[in-house]
């Protein structure tokens, strides 16, 4: 085995947590971390058995790691990924991109000035079976593409006592639903079919008008008790869409669909078949034809060469959402190792610019939802 | 037992079958029919054992009967429904109400006027866990509606060499997936939750531009060799939309999503609990909850007053859609024994306003994919 | 159209609604009926608008029907049959066909000696997907069958105060759970697979020891409250099997599995292909290969010959339990049509000597459930 | 955070790979590694960055490893732990515990003198929905069991030319589908009830009477050309059983289904809840129940202690199979960690008893296959 990569990781809440163990799994060295405070990350290098503890992000940057992960606050994210690129670093950073389009927009243009490696973490598109169908729905079998829809529903801002940073649009950006899981929903749409989002229409709700004020952790389920204030940002939101190619499209974003946990559903209809990824039953792909449906099963023997490639166990033993961030984080590595032979990189990693695709779109939905009218998303 | 009603049905194709059906297991007297020419007519008057065979609408608007069940094409479905009230008779009419919303809105007014009961199959309403949803999303405990949303699928005009009358606007009127299933769909998102679509926006595709003419009955597989001609009605719409009590909400229409065959989806995301009607597993309803989902059968023996009564078969025992249909025939014919009663039928019948009002939502449909911006419903 | 056919209804409870739901729809004249008194004969003829009303089988007997229904309690089926048969009627008699084996031979020995037309309900067999997956199994590209599988479940005795007249084995015969659904699985496993269920082993529980003695009808889950009596038939059987071809099967039978209310489950493993039939979603049927599932549909435009011939709705619009009972219906009068002309009826009805089998099978159970053995099969 | 466990794995093939995954994320030292030979041990060490590289178990035993894994092939199971144990270290080894029942009532009996602690990965144990699925079935709200039921099917050896060292019975014992998979059936279900299997009748089937000699690892499903060899042992068994508490069963265990991946499906009927557990879909639970059938997603936030315990990641992002082993590996060392206060473990964990109960089943089994009779299971 050649040396092993020397990655740091910048936050160690949960998502760092999350990150610390797809490094361990990729067989890399965890040189450094930073976390909270000065105190905060000595205590997690400890805890972690990790030799540098950085007291910011400048440390980090000087420090001789290959690659460095950013989990910090994402206010945080493209200021500290345009100084480590700029110091030399490969950059794997949270999503989202930035809070706003021009953050993002200048985070891809530096990436792509330093020619790094920079990824975020769309890791819906490691599922084996995402690959499964990206590459059906692209084979000639498929036939063209006729329509593009599906939905991305959860339940857990339901409860009026659940919170996070994002319900108010000056903390966390204008886009809660639509920016926080509508832009997977979106980045999977366009990588399987190829093709992009041209113009859109959308209409948003908010259907809590007060929430508490966020203290606790995304995903956590804790009922708060904090005061209440003002939820400037959508619980909801539903787009029709047009892509450059011309097809017509429509999805439905909800955080607060009861029963759904993590319901990313999406259904390409092409000229001789459909196709259907729901994240929650990811072992699985559904493909429909005029006489009857086939359901495909993620499995190392059977399918297209990525799909096998990225499945790790043999068939009906699920791989799970874990194993879909240690995928795009092995691929990130690759990516890094291939870069320092001026190779390229495995295919079908999200990058920068994708992170500003998805904030580019993000934005055409807010102009849309308050305009009330089809707006192009910029290129 | 009462005297039986006296029933006429104009109209012998496939779709006249199927009435004929109904009208046999509701315990009806069949008296006359009408088919496509006088010679046809006594043909199908011997074949079924019915004593009249009209040679036009004038003639059964001058027979003994009570009801007549109008099956003829589209075009005739008003002028003959208004022919027929006129004389004073019960009218239960195919859908769709006329090719016009002009035409569905006089229809719904004559209706109006002469008090006859006057119904058209929007015949998933009378599947009862359609009933059963309806019943549990107006109850408190579903809390008030946050979202409605579905998709209304099917494959059949995939095949390019697949065609029907409506394939041509000027020979079955402006819109073709929207009229005919649409139509379903936006009768049941409206009938499940007493709420209106007040304004929408939409986008139409056409994917084959050029089909045979229509020779071929409706669902038929058939391929056909007619001469191709312009196809000027949408294989698929997408619409956004806005309730009277300010909901928002989505529907995907499409007749070319391969391996859907009568994929009739309905979503409604409400404060406590989640509902989902899949017509094609039409004997269950789904409502989701934070801690969990519960599928609910249908079942003479649990649930809701109305999915009870119109339940005909033990759990399990799976009752079609040709039960759905036989629930609407009855229910018609319960309110034509009602009426001479003058007492009020059963609640939930589709009647020309019906008709009328999915006339004026398809109409606002078409103006805004043509216009491109959000159109009101007329009222 | 020929002569309708002429027929009698013997008994005119649930079963004889069911039965004359489908005379009707087949066309036939209903001629006469015989209720559970003379008095209760002349009411229904009355309600049902049939000119004939039987005081007793004999009359039936001497009348001029073509066909007799008979669908009278389960210790008249085989008298009632065998006068019928000795008087020329063609005869479709409930199931089961007699409480005995000896009585089920004789039935089936007269049936044989007459020739005449005789069915009796298995009425799975006329799912058209039932006639799939028989067709997809027996052709090669299924390969030689290496295990037959399944269940049969329902929730209607989970209640203890749930009772029907087979509690009690002095009433309704020895076996319960197994006589009234077991013997279903048992036939459409032997049907559609072609090979015979040689010799089993089985062990039988009683969950419930008392229950009020019966007084309502089957089906039905209102609380008795009659006296408990001691139950003598079982809740539920397992068996174990072993083919005249040589292939293992096991079958788990049960009324008293909560949540499930008619799920006949069989799946039948290939050497290429399995093939699963789900009754409670009766409109498709699971195909496994090495490279993933497929489902089909019931599809008037695709499948197999029979699948099609029984398919009169177009997919996507369930047919369900009725229109297997009308396929059955038709299918025996067919059979009779033929019979008139010297000439074979449909393939796949089921006869006498079908329930004879049945019978059979429900000994050899009942021996090994008691002897704890393997038991042959009678032949 | 406490001292690092020391582990050393013995055995570096597709399986000893999933253990260092999951000592790797469990925190723990990897100190050791033997493999199939003293070159190849010495390779392994070098690419997993491992400073000990032992020649032979007695290396190993001698070494300062805390715990040690077996994964080397089935017939040094039970020596290797034995010695291992005798040196005083905890063991966590691969099914089987051993090729015959003696191997594994010795490897049970040698564990409880030493007190140390010793654990077999019957993985499903630990998903968290089988747990929410013991929790629900042994509470007082579920009702006594009145049946238990289910399948393990795969088809991995439905192909001819597939093969395992387990189709001689003199390589790898004599049981080989029931061996490999029928006892996490087994397992399972008792440990989801809390009742023992008492007795079972049982048949086997060999449907492939020759396949290629085993070479390749098991799972894999390239083609063997290798020469033929009889086949000895079974592709699937059938059992039905009677537990201590008097409750009836039934399993198919089939390695030649075709389109099963790993599908291990577990009914518990209860008196008045029934549950499924289906390993393929592991993310939820199946209560039914006479009303409707509730599905219970794997939550972190909602459900039994132990199901949130074992819990790592939000509802809607898949654990998989993957983590299941990870918290099994958890739990043991939780259990080393314990141990060395004198403290009790976590609850749950399959231990070498467990071991040696799969192996007196899987003897039981083979005799009534054998003598076709029911045999009592030893205690």
């Amino acid at each position: 085995m050649s040396q092993p990569l020397r990655v740091a990781i910048l936050g160690a809440g949960m998502i760092g947590e999350v990150h610390r163990r797809a490094v361990l799994l990729a067989g890399a060295e965890l040189v450094g971390v930073m976390a909270s405070s000065q105190a905060r990350s000595k205590e997690v290098a400890d805890a972690w058995g990790v030799p540098q503890a950085y007291d910011d992000v400048e440390q980090a940057a000087a420090s001789d790691a290959d690659v460095v992960h950013i989990c910090t606050p994402n206010a945080s994210h493209v200021p500290f990924a345009i100084a480590l690129m700029k110091a030399g670093k490969h950059v794997i950073c949270e999503k989202p991109l930035g809070i706003s389009l021009a953050d993002a927009e200048e985070a891809a243009a530096v990436a792509a000035e330093t020619g790094l490696v920079n990824t975020i973490p769309f890791a819906y598109r490691f599922h084996p079976m995402a690959r499964e169908m990206r590459a059906r729905v692209q084979d000639a079998e498929f036939g063209a593409v006729n329509l593009v829809h599906g939905s991305y529903l959860q339940d857990w801002m339901l409860n009026p006592r659940s919170t996070s940073w994002r319900v108010d649009a000056k903390a966390g950006g204008p886009s809660r639903a639509f920016g926080d899981i509508g832009s997977h929903w979106c980045d999977l749409a366009e990588w399987v079919t190829g093709d992009r989002i041209a113009s859109l229409v959308a209409t948003t709700s908010i259907s809590i008008p007060q929430r508490p004020a966020a203290t606790a952790a995304s995903f956590s389920a804790v009922e708060s008790d904090a005061p209440l204030i003002d939820v400037t940002t959508e619980d909801s939101a539903c787009i029709l869409f047009r892509t450059a190619g011309g097809v017509a499209g429509s999805a439905v974003i909800s955080q607060l669909s009861a029963g759904r946990k993590n319901r990313l559903w999406l259904e390409v209809d092409g000229a001789h078949r459909s196709a259907v990824f729901d994240q929650e039953y990811g072992e699985q792909l559904w493909i429909g034809a005029d006489a009857g449906a086939t359901v495909h099963f993620r499995d190392p023997n059977h399918g297209s060469a990525d799909q096998r490639r990225l499945s790790l166990l043999p068939a009906g033993h699920a791989q799970g959402y874990a194993q879909c961030f240690e995928n795009f984080v092995n691929d990130s590595y690759a990516a890094v190792r291939a870069h320092a032979h001026g190779e390229a990189g495995p295919e079908g990693l999200p990058t920068f610019a994708d992170g500003a695709r998805a904030a580019a779109i993000c934005d055409a939905m807010l102009t849309s939802a308050s305009d009330g009218r089809w707006v192009d998303v910029k290129e």
